[in-house]
């Protein structure tokens, strides 16, 4: 049995921010299948309306109204697929009942538990939540270098150590990147986002760095994997971090080609591997 | 023999930003011993040069003329006091033949690698380096609550998380300080300093937050101990954050009678805790 025929259309999606559930979209209906999309206000982009055969606008927290609008429609199969800003914790969630039976359940308030609450929840409505990237093959990198030019032996060495702290952030459900320089961290992402901690760690170390962006160790594959895109590799040019390194079969290109193509034209390098031995091996 | 007997004047001072040179001067003219004090150009304080009996300035990086002053004024025991912005590292270092025969030899460009091969340089030449600290006894606070309120439930929970995270990342030694707020990590201190790091966790939780500041676990305890004083309370005053927790027998509080005094002023709640344990029973 093929993909497609394993999957029920119309597929639900619960999408958040990011150009993630677009490609989503994309590429359910290349494959002939239909998409019911749950939209969240203020984080997902409004052109998901235009390509979807249904969207409902959530705020953050409307649980309930999700799970309704599925069963509504005859999802079988949800999917989440783009970011929730952690911030949003701190205001302008609107929790429904049933977001506020799931969250009162949930014994800790990082992000994988939150989330695994609610896939419960959505599961013991009949629905299935599988992950989004079985969808997104070409998305997910397998391990090797994706741009012309390779680490060189400087980046490799901060690439390493930034390795070492994004394994250890991602245990503690921190956060995803770290940025080093000359042997020294210059920034851990926390919920700033890694834009932001990109811009940081170079601008401390005077316009230079490597990131690295790792999922986390214990990390549920169907939320929220680790993403990078084009807008990635522009933050990085433009305050000079020349390399990054992400996790082979745990992270998502978000437009694959022109994320490849605008790291070539800034001679950025960019390796997805599996493992710290893999980086070490390059 | 007492302390003061067992200190051989004049005492070497190595000094770094920040108050607690100062306060190291003060502390070694009261017990009636004189100071020779090496000065940083672009760190430390001018205003040393009018309480120590000789100051030689120096820009990081110049071992050699440290040395050289040592010997010269025949200081058998030195001391450093106040850091030296890591991010020097990226510009503005000079490094003489003496520095630049020390880095070549350290392993790894982390903090503590850096100062113990500046240090067994330094005793190599016949100069002890002790710990500031031991003269300054008051400053380095012991288990308990220093300000009159104590920690509410909820910023307890919310320090043992930041005290997690700041134990990881002490251990890789990436930062001393972490600022969580509702049981999620908002900020993690690389390079920028505590006080930028405050400033943003706040931020990012709409001016609110903990701060938890601790000792690298296998800190060598004759180098920069985390330093809190009355410019951290402004900051944490200022941005919303209600709690700082340090480690006790592992930390300096500069000016300590006005620190307290600010703290109380603005209702923060200051703990001082050998443990996680001891911080869970609070």
């Amino acid at each position: 049995m093929t993909l497609t025929e394993e999957l029920k259309s119309p597929l639900g999606l619960i999408a958040g921010n990011g150009s993630f559930p677009l490609e989503f979209v994309e590429s359910a209906q290349r494959r002939g299948l239909s998409v019911v999309a749950v939209a969240h206000t203020g984080e997902t982009d409004a052109e998901i309306e235009r390509y979807v055969d249904q969207c409902t606008w959530v705020k953050v927290g409307e649980l309930g109204k999700i799970i309704k609008t599925f069963k509504k429609a005859g999802v079988k199969q949800a999917f989440f697929a783009g970011g929730i800003k952690r911030i949003k914790l701190f205001g302008g969630v609107r929790l429904d009942l049933k977001g506020l039976s799931v969250l009162s359940k949930v014994r800790s308030v990082k992000d994988d538990a939150i989330l695994r609450g609610i896939a419960d929840e959505i599961e013991q409505n009949g629905i299935r939540v599988l992950s989004a990237s079985i969808l997104l093959e070409n998305s997910v990198p397998s391990e090797g270098l994706l741009t012309s030019r390779a680490l060189t032996a400087e980046e490799r060495e901060d690439a390493l150590v930034a390795w070492d702290a994004a394994r250890a952030i991602g245990a503690l459900d921190i956060g995803q990147s770290v940025v080093a320089c000359e042997g020294i961290v210059t920034a851990v992402e926390a919920v700033e986002g890694t834009d932001a901690a990109i811009r940081r760690g170079a601008e401390l170390a005077k316009n230079a760095g490597v990131v690295v962006k790792l999922c986390k160790p214990h990390q549920d594959l169907r939320f929220d994997l680790p993403a990078v895109g084009t807008k990635t590799i522009e933050v990085m040019a433009e305050c000079g971090v020349t390399a990054l390194v992400i996790e082979a079969g745990k992270s998502l290109i978000l437009n694959r080609q022109a994320f490849v193509e605008k790291a070539n034209n800034a001679k950025i390098a960019v390796l997805a591997a599996e493992s710290k031995k893999y980086l070490l091996n390059q």
